[in-house]
């Protein structure tokens, strides 16, 4: 474990727990992190791991962790349940964006916070977020995912009171292939009060999120 | 007049009137073209003619023109007057869109239409737009702008059966700052049915409802 | 069917019937959407379904399916046929815009428009779009399909009257690998009334000629 | 005031005050809006107003504002003094960013909220940020600025519990000449819990500090 | 002159001959090269020259130079006259394109070589370019000129057996502001044997064809 | 074959012969292109076709083909051997350019050019290219070819009085893995008289120079 | 051995060894390229030669290569061990950059330079950095590796007086998917004295820092 | 001074003396950085403070300031004379290059550096480069200055044992106005070896090479 830090006392200092982002980690480094991980008893969320890399650890290790799919996370040593407080909900403008949601959703479990997912209420057919915005009004925080134009952002925020953290997606093909149309609509909308992460980091959408409650309650 | 070819049957062809797009055209030619337009006895609408070239003009071929200092245009030898068949309206996002706005309120004009323009009706206060919307939908053909996030046109589409000619403004900073998003928001919006033209192409916009309303009416 | 949220007035309210686009939806996702649409015997239009994704379909959901490679569409409940009105064409620059054009002749096909395709007319060799042009003059909307640089468009606009729907293909390689060059002609044409759509946007190309008859028809 | 349409319950439904951004707007659309604002009694807000838009107003209109040049603000109407909470400061990379952190500073006053500024912290000289980062860690939320290549964003969100709202500053020249590079780098930071507005948007900062704000307290 | 160093043979080592690029240039740069040339007798091309550089110039440097406004170019020490071989033509899209035409016109006088201008042939009225067709196809090399969507040099390259120097220009808006379209069209065309220069490079196109008859002549 | 229009006087309307880029193009549609061309007796050169493409081939149009791998080219009815003029070279800066070359130079042969290769002379060494220029300087045309950032084009229009067709090469990685660098080299050379075809299009470079040669020489 | 040319002087000329980038070559002018070192008895540094490149080749050229898996390295003819002189430190803000640190580390090593690694040191949690910074500052030449935000470079330069030379890694997703962040960041940072290779260029960053080293020793 | 934060120890903690880069800055707080910096007896540089601003401090403050145009730097309490140890010198590509040669110059010499400019050697015209070339091979650090293409960074480096501090400037126009190209021609570099600082850093170039010089003098 030479290659890898152990940032100790970022819970205290940040108030999220330690995270690890796997993408670009070589199997052998991902091996050792797990293994410090569990032998440290602390509780790790790991990110942007895929199956791949997962199906290609050993098994024991394959074991130690609780492995989803949808959102390529695994969590090594699950930390005791903490009562949710239901301040936040997320929404997503399609069903493409479920992955993204599914990350920023298990990144609040895993820091204690419970949170609903309303989805495919994109702004192509108003009534279908009209239906249900009574009911995200009553949350305190609203993560929001949209890929393509990403115009949820916009009329979300013009019509609630909570603060909205844009989640732009890479949905999409052509000019908006890469997610960067979505992450600029939210940067650039009309509405004031939204605040954007970069594309698909639904993990920093969560993050953020947590920050925030953590600010405003006892916990 | 070497310079300049005049394109004699673009009406008959293309069912658009002749028009000059005078941003980058010295002094010299400008002239040479008026001169010539007025000889010439057809009416011209000349597009992007700044105060600063208008002025810049001797006193009698300013005398010819009528121009519109909101719109940045002209026109020489006013065409006869069309009745309006009422097919055609604009529709922006914010007050700042209203030069574009003008231009293709003019053009249209100019081509024998009498367009509406229903202004500042962007999403961040939605309530805004949908006290409108029964009124819109009675169009044919809406021409919108905006600039920003350009969500308006999305918004729209989902609205209204009428196809949607969005229109890019260059209203904006930051990411926003050339009107690139608005577009980009346009091209890869989730509804369906919206066709774009260039940023702050009211001109553009303008003709392709012309074009479009030709094709269906017995004119 | 938690995920996925029926736009059940969709037709009567925009005048085009229901789609989904199946680029970035889960195998799992997918399989609840078609088992929902036939549920719902509501004629429905799948886009952007690759054939990965179809064979990892259950053979019974495939057999469901009106699946057709060249577009990468399927169509789940064939709506009732109507009489086409051969109001529309399809002209592409070359043989590799071929599958977008077929995307887009489906999507009119789906609508109830029946549209020939004059394909490998690029300007290369003019001769190819002037032995046709008086034939693709007899259709009241042009959707015109080019990669590379797309100067297909501007010659088009200023032979024809009708308008030119452009869409913008991403074929070719270099500067315009991703069809944005393509894209941006149509934007910057030095003829007047070319509208576009996203590149390789078939589908959007045809929803928006489908809203323009449908805005000028009795149907 | 055919083209401005006041947003009457912004407030209640979203939490934050009307305000005007005047960047794109004419003389006379801006002498509509200010003296629709005088006569209707409520407090409003106008942002980027230049100091040329503001010596062109008649003289009775600029004496309707209370205009402050470094912000490039003006405030018709004062609202009734809140008693501030304290709750957010504001902290700047270098002296470079004050215009826009005097706009995020007027914004937060003019919704009742007083914040410090601490300025000239960039990560430069590490202990200039460590000699004053217990005082920040007080606040509950921090409002950043930074320009070049906004390093202090992740230095910052790796030492305090509070959210950091990122505002990229267009301070630098070569490849950070419009802020695009501070921007990236709160959006790709490697800490957790950084949100991002768009580019020199002070306002927009400092509208999503009052609508966290207001979610938490009693107010 | 310390800071100019004289490129004595790059006549007789590449067939062209010495120019001096004036745009990035400080005043004394330029009046130390404008003497420095007089004195040497040779014949030099200055480019980019701009009326306020000119004019900034003091009057007995201003005389040594023949100055062109509309090409923005000065000769010192005119070479001796050389018979025209009449081997290139240029052609413009539109007369906006006259500044960048008259640059490429005046390099290739100074090196000996007359070449008519046939201008605003644009395919937006294909008759305009068909009808000096047969007149373009007797030069042996063709510098065609073009902004906003360039469309104009794959279809001369189709119609004709000479090599197209496409020169694209910044005439446009929007997405064509800076001339960006209209080279990428010229790189990426579907007809073959297109060879393009820099935007707004008439200079750099008219060495090159200099340099290609250079090669194939007895001179 | 309803998809392809054979260009059938290409040959002596543009002097070059009929090809096809095969790349976006469907099995079907190449299967059908080679069979039309074999009836058709006319050659015909097939470019970009990759060897998954003509693996796919039925044996039977596999062995109608003349088949080269590194250039991924073929030719149908290999055209009457014409006797070489030895005008042209082609120069490349690294051995990673040499797919690109033999594309140019199967190019050039196919239609009655046969031309050298120097290769690996980029001015990392500066030593190779002038132990070589000599030799390169007796040929009227030089086809470079450069990846990375492209100096060798500079270098060598300084070094020789033939016109220099850049053809800039994909070779490279980080911010020139895609050739762009190379490419925008050639045209803001310091150097002029460089003419640039899109990257990696060792047939485009080849076309124009056989366009050069046409107009300049009896045959 | 036509298409390679042997830079038989590097060494002496330039102070750094023949080295050759093999990302983009053929497996036949690797193999040639081996051969040819082999015979020639100098030693060769291979770099970006990937795994499956590697396996492609004859077992007995495997031999010959001192092959590395975790920096695509190898070597041909390893050097006469020299007396390392500890001059050079490498920082990596991440584990994920470790492969772009072995690369600038073998290439070190590969020119007589021993180089330590302090790895994960990134500012998310700065007292990783200020637990090693004593240790750091020992060192005359800092090559530092980071991805996403690259702020690393700005705290490092601000705390050292080492020159620092930023080697900006291609790790990240959303908008720094491809490492332009970090190494605009580097470009633009507040803090003088950071000197920028491309991205993921550990050979290039390990270059420099033996020529500066180089031409202040005795050796 | 409330906005400004003495960096009082960089001249220890990182070798180079503290300087103000002015670009963005108030004329108030300009005035207070002069006067705070003139009461505190440490040498300052102001850098980019241009003319204007120059014009409008108090001509008392003019009267502290060694104002130098070519370069728009500034001195405070010119630092003692240091004897000039003549390792570093200065080369340009063209004339254009010399204000930001003039901005390394001055920067090196305020920190005791005299550094000889090798100017308008750029690669057009080779013989101009070798004829001086064994006379910057002199030199143990180069920096050299390009714009345009910028060929002139790897040319060098293939010529010389001595590390190139690249410094791209934004002389140019088309696709390289803005220097990004010189930038990545720099960074894209056949030649290793090549370190690049921002685009027109003049200022950064000279730092850099002042560390390097510190680490291995015993000053």
């Amino acid at each position: 474990m030479d290659n890898f830090v152990w940032d100790k006392d970022r819970q205290s200092r940040t108030g999220v727990a330690e995270a690890v982002f796997c993408a670009h980690k070589s199997d052998q480094d991902l091996r050792a992190i797990i293994e410090f991980s569990q032998s440290n008893e602390a509780p790790v969320l790991l990110t942007r791991l895929n199956l791949d890399q997962y199906q290609r650890l050993p098994v024991k290790l394959q074991q130690i962790l609780d492995y989803d799919t949808t959102s390529s996370t695994a969590i090594i040593n699950e930390p005791p349940t903490i009562v949710s407080c239901n301040d936040i909900c997320i929404v997503t403008a399609g069903t493409s964006d479920l992955n993204i949601a599914a990350e920023a959703q298990r990144t609040l479990a895993f820091n204690g916070y419970k949170a609903p997912i309303f989805s495919d209420v994109g702004v192509a057919g108003l009534w279908r977020l009209m239906e249900k915005i009574d009911h995200i009004r009553q949350y305190k925080i609203i993560i929001a995912l949209a890929g393509m134009e990403g115009a949820l952002f916009s009329v979300l925020a013009g019509l609630v009171r909570a603060p909205i953290i844009a989640v732009p997606t890479s949905v999409g093909y052509g000019v908006s292939q890469d997610g960067k149309v979505a992450l600029d609509s939210a940067l650039a909308s009309c509405s004031p009060g939204i605040l954007a992460v970069n594309i698909d980091n639904g993990f920093g959408g969560a993050n953020a999120a947590i920050k925030i409650i953590n600010q405003f309650s006892e916990r």
